[in-house]
């Protein structure tokens, strides 16, 4: 059994340049069995430079071509010229890797209940559940041991890799990818305190999760307290991270592995959490806000604003402050030594020592 | 198949005040089919007024009746009244949305030891596993694909939900919760250094997580070293929480999302610790203590506390700081600036310039 | 059915010293049966000093016997001399704690393809799935409901927990331990924006786990995007921590629970990550730097650095710093009194008032 990632034949660099409707410049007929960085590929591989900054890599490469931006020198090196080089690179690593193919039907060791709808193409794993009233698109796969509980629906061609659970009424859209763990429309952490004892508050509304959204490993997203919970299309999001209920994830957003969003908040449309990042609850962040990697938000947010730090401020105001921060120490001393000259000028002048209380 | 969460024919205002032993003032026969937020309301909708600061959205609502506070002014709409109008709602929610009713039996699809003891109205879900010794409780539902190992027990009532992993030993209590993807008593984390190899050390201790405990999905309870880790009763925990070996958790604890505790550490009773915070180990924190959103307490903490930052502070100090930590640099410039007029004082009463080292 | 952890004939005090090759001091035949810290232990324990710090306990303690450094006064107390008394706890621990003995053979309820590799000694436990290509070593443990991908190995005596999940061709070593829930091998973080769209860059790389690795619960390593993300040899990875694509760990490494590790960057050997701590993408973290808790490494950090705040700082300066900052609102009061003292020094010397901005 072949467990290599590289295509045994290959393809000719004039066909991938065709894939992607990229310009050729060079032999169309160079074969190529990979993608592969500057630094690691060798005979047989296509490289890539998205980023001028390793411009100076690109001499000393092995690989036998190189895609690339019009108008970037690539020397003698064959190339495939693309405007947006990192796309086509996306592509042609989907042309080489394609998914395993649907194996479609119901295994024999799944459980799928008589009022499920599932089309003749989708697929269910092995142990996998499929509860009363759910149904699967068309060409959707359900992995092993998945459990798609009652009344929940999978969009068309939605992959669910082993092991994620959808809990009742859970709405998944078309094309979206769930990886192992993923747990959708368990309860939101709401309870009223009545004298101490944290009372539940049941949990009935939903999650519903748009199409082309990708989620994580073992992430989960809650489902709503009353109101649903959202998951805009086409966003994506990382490993480990939460999603409370009620929040509402506008299009296109990104949130990186171990970042959470508290109950009720409401993300813009392209918002990025960066990693181990947070939004506290019933907050409003605007389009296009990036949030720096282990900040904080406590507060709305304007769109397009790049915000920092905990409680985050603007970038470059954190910046600016975390430096300050780290010469804080001297500062101190700085400013003991600036009191020993007042005082000196005092005395100088006959002033008696001041009180400190 | 009906997959909406309203209840098809509704309840009359009056059976719901009966409910929750509240007072009825208005028409009792008023149809509610659903309960709503003020805005989101519409005819059918009870709505609720659990917080003063929403009083003004009270007159706009559509909603047919109203959940409030006595004295609370409601205009004309039928109202119910209630002291603890939150605990109110808590209880109608669960009176609209009855969990799913319990189907009692072992599936066939299910593998339990026949020394596993498992009364006849407990529910076994497909494709769990219930190991030798281990004990299921008077109407406990062990949901698909869960794991109950060795000698563990679950109370009564309780309800595991799909890809509940309980390790050997583990004991849960009477009407918990485990939602999908919770691992209790895997090993904790300690090892032996020698001499740069980490010698595993085995982990003997248990968990135990008390009656009435709520734990959100894919979080993890380790098991103790030497000695149990305990989640007291009434505690409540998010998603993607981390309980550490040997913690002591107390009764009524709320732990939030991502938030983790390190080994041997100790809680004491009614302690709330919010998202993306932590305390490190062996570490006691009082009761009633309240540590603030992306925290991290290192040393031991008095009871009824309120801290925030990292290292955790006084909450009130730690704004105080995070304000002036914004205008840091600011602070930098008006020292520079007090320099130089200190400077041209020495200046003027004839002083050398002061070495700078 | 006896659930509890002591050895119900116990151990002589001889036997363990011989175990771990120690210097018996007392009475050989003292009975053992049970470890137990200074505080909790009785009699037919055995305790432990691994902490000079605890000194003083030992003079109080119920337990028959002790575990300790040689040199170390432990009164008339029968005890087990040992150069490191926390390795040879751990080897007595082992030896009073055998793991469950490996159930050899594949459950009927398992589910492994024609084209895997699994010896007679190794164990398939029920509901688990071994697809196309994919080996178990010897002695191996496949727990209830894992899933083992197309072409993924499995080295010798490795256990994977229940509910595990290896993607297509995850390579784990041997006796590496993989605690429940561990997802290895989950599409990394790639998209390529072609105009606000994220297109998803095919993750083609694998996840290496190395010999002697362990994994807690619920935790993450993602496959690299072209390139293998690697766990070196001897690391061990507690619960819910995220290592991204790409990302190399030297040999030996700890990482607590809720830390993450973000694409491309490498770790050396030795390294320990605080809990809840991250270090950025494309950095290269030195041998033997320790982390400190809740802290983020946004840049490169030289071997055997000791680093903590985020962004990350040399720890004595954040120690500082974080002191300073707790005293920030105060020197700010302070600032404002030299400037006032300035003021009235200008007066007493004709100055005007400076102009303000």
């Amino acid at each position: 059994v072949d467990v290599t990632h590289d295509g045994p034949q290959g393809w000719t660099l004039g066909e991938l340049a065709d894939e992607v409707g990229g310009r050729l410049v060079g032999d169309p007929d160079v074969r190529i069995v990979r993608v592969a960085t500057l630094d690691s590929a060798g005979p047989g591989d296509l490289t890539f430079l998205t980023n001028v900054r390793y411009r100076d890599r690109l001499d000393a490469t092995r690989a036998s071509a190189v895609l690339i931006a019009p108008g970037g020198e690539s020397g003698s090196l064959p190339r495939i010229e693309h405007d947006r080089p990192y796309v086509a690179l996306a592509r042609i690593l989907a042309r080489m890797h394609p998914p395993d193919p649907l194996r479609p039907g119901v295994s024999a060791d799944a459980r799928v209940s008589v009022s499920a709808v599932v089309p003749a193409d989708a697929e269910i794993g092995p142990f996998a559940v499929v509860e009363d009233g759910a149904e699967i698109g068309a060409g959707a796969r359900i992995g092993a041991g998945c459990h798609v509980g009652r009344g929940a629906r999978v969009g068309a061609d939605t992959v669910l890799h082993p092991g994620v659970t959808l809990y009742a009424r859970t709405v998944v859209g078309a094309r979206c990818i769930l990886h192992a763990g993923v747990v959708l429309g368990a309860d939101g952490f709401g309870f009223a305190n009545d004298g101490g004892v944290h009372v539940k508050i049941p949990q009935v509304g939903r999650v519903i999760v748009e199409d082309d959204v990708e989620i994580g490993a073992n992430s989960t997203v809650d489902r709503g307290a009353l109101e649903d919970t959202v998951v805009g299309a086409g966003s994506k999001i990382d490993d480990l991270v939460m999603v409370a209920h009620g929040v509402r994830l506008g299009r296109a957003c990104l949130l990186v592995a171990q970042s959470g969003v508290a109950g009720s908040t409401t993300l813009g449309d392209h918002v990025t959490i960066a990693g181990q990042s947070g939004v506290a609850g019933h907050v409003r962040v605007g389009d296009r806000t990036v949030i720096a990697a282990k900040s904080a938000v406590f507060s709305d947010v304007e769109p397009g604003s790049f915000v920092a730090g905990s409680p985050a401020i603007d970038h470059r105001a954190w910046k600016r402050s975390a430096a300050a921060l780290k010469r804080l120490p001297e500062l101190r001393s700085e400013i003991a030594r600036l009191r020993e000259r007042i005082e000196a000028l005092e005395t100088e002048l006959g002033h008696a020592s001041p009180q400190e209380d």
